[in-house]
């Protein structure tokens, strides 16, 4: 079923008018008619609503939908600077697979850098990237989407897990950080990963100091764009399938 | 450093030339010299070589490269079909996360259909995208890219595990199927995952009957391109990280 989301507040049994973007797919391009129902999610909560009139359109707020879609530990994912489309599929993919927030950083071995006057529009689309793939994907939130100037202002982020995905630990057969990290049930986790040029050592050592630990992700190298990919994945295996 | 694929057979001490295509990127590319390392491998073996003469670019064989980088398990992913770089895609990051064999395969609701006369050349460049994956990700093995003219064709592939990723599955909160699967240790694991316009019941009905488990990856839902990492990244989770 087509799922939407709004800042209006919704309660069962409440009349709502949605705004003109959700009208407008939901009238004109998915051609819905009175009766017809869809999901509406609002502050973490999807209900299921129905069509009183189409123009403006108006539902009914039927019910809540209580199947839980989030994972149970709220993944900031901070991820370096990459080529081309990666920043949006880091975001679609990511917010598929579960991410609550998703930075992007500068770095000091980053090939590529966003202009400053060009972050907040960047943002804006990646933003609009988050809440497609979160409609499509059922998520009962839009992951925020946001810069930092710096890699290593991850230090100042809020979370009882802090990992750093490094491609050296891999190569060292670092298996177990992740696994013991989730085993103590954090309720918000931070992730790192480099750019595609790689982390620095003394971005590696600001990071550890701030009590980042350094994780490998299975012992293939994976590039920057997919490393977000596979720790969402293992973690909504260990939290979702074994949990 | 940097990683080739060679049809030569390797051993500790041989001296062997490489082909042209292999010769341009060392040399002209990354200009590379006499005495220059990189890797090569072959037969699913990695070796240490050492740059003996640039034209034709000849090498010796240093010695192997033990650190086992292959999943446990080789998985065959058969994937419907998709729009636009979706197959390439899932051709990058399955060789990434460390697939064995991928088909794409027609199905009964497929919104896309491969003309008989193109599979070959679609097939020819897939390939190569496998190639140059495996090459980044340091596999031992490049996949190989197949061509199935029907999903419920995936009956008849040899395997001691067989899955199919099932939306209604993971709509009914179906979580233990994977993990189960997993547990019995199987050395040879097949999973369908339906195209964009999903797998029809008649297909789940032909799957079921040929020993295929329905699996939920998860309650979140994954578009058709996304399905097969997560399934990868649990499969390197479950056996690579807690194994």
């Amino acid at each position: 079923m087509q799922r939407y989301f709004t800042d209006a507040p919704l309660t069962r049994g409440a009349q709502v008018t949605l705004d003109k973007d959700i009208e407008h797919h939901a009238v004109t391009v998915l051609r819905m008619d009175i009766g017809a129902e869809f999901e509406l999610a609002s502050a973490g909560q999807a209900f299921r609503v129905r069509i009183d009139a189409v123009k403006p359109l108006t539902v009914t707020v039927i019910e809540p939908i209580d199947r839980n879609v989030e994972l149970p530990v709220a993944v900031t994912l901070v991820c370096g600077l990459s080529k081309a489309q990666k920043p949006e599929w880091i975001v679609q993919k990511g917010t598929e697979l579960g991410a609550t927030t998703i930075y992007f950083t500068g770095s000091q071995w980053a090939t590529v850098r966003w202009q400053q006057d060009k972050v907040g529009k960047k943002l804006a689309r990646l933003q609009q990237v988050a809440a497609s793939a979160a409609e499509q994907s059922h998520r009962n939130v839009i992951p925020t989407v946001a810069f930092l100037p710096q890699l290593t202002d991850a230090t100042k982020l809020a979370a009882d897990a802090k990992l750093v995905a490094y491609e050296e630990s891999a190569k060292e057969g670092e298996t177990g950080a992740l696994v013991q990290t989730l085993h103590a049930n954090p309720k918000r986790l931070v992730a790192v990963f480099g750019p595609e040029g790689g982390i620095a050592p003394a971005e590696i050592t600001a990071l550890t100091a701030g009590g980042f630990v350094l994780a490998g992700l299975g012992p293939r190298i994976l590039r920057t764009e997919t490393a977000p990919l596979y720790l969402l994945s293992a973690i909504s295996t260990l939290t979702e399938l074994l949990g």
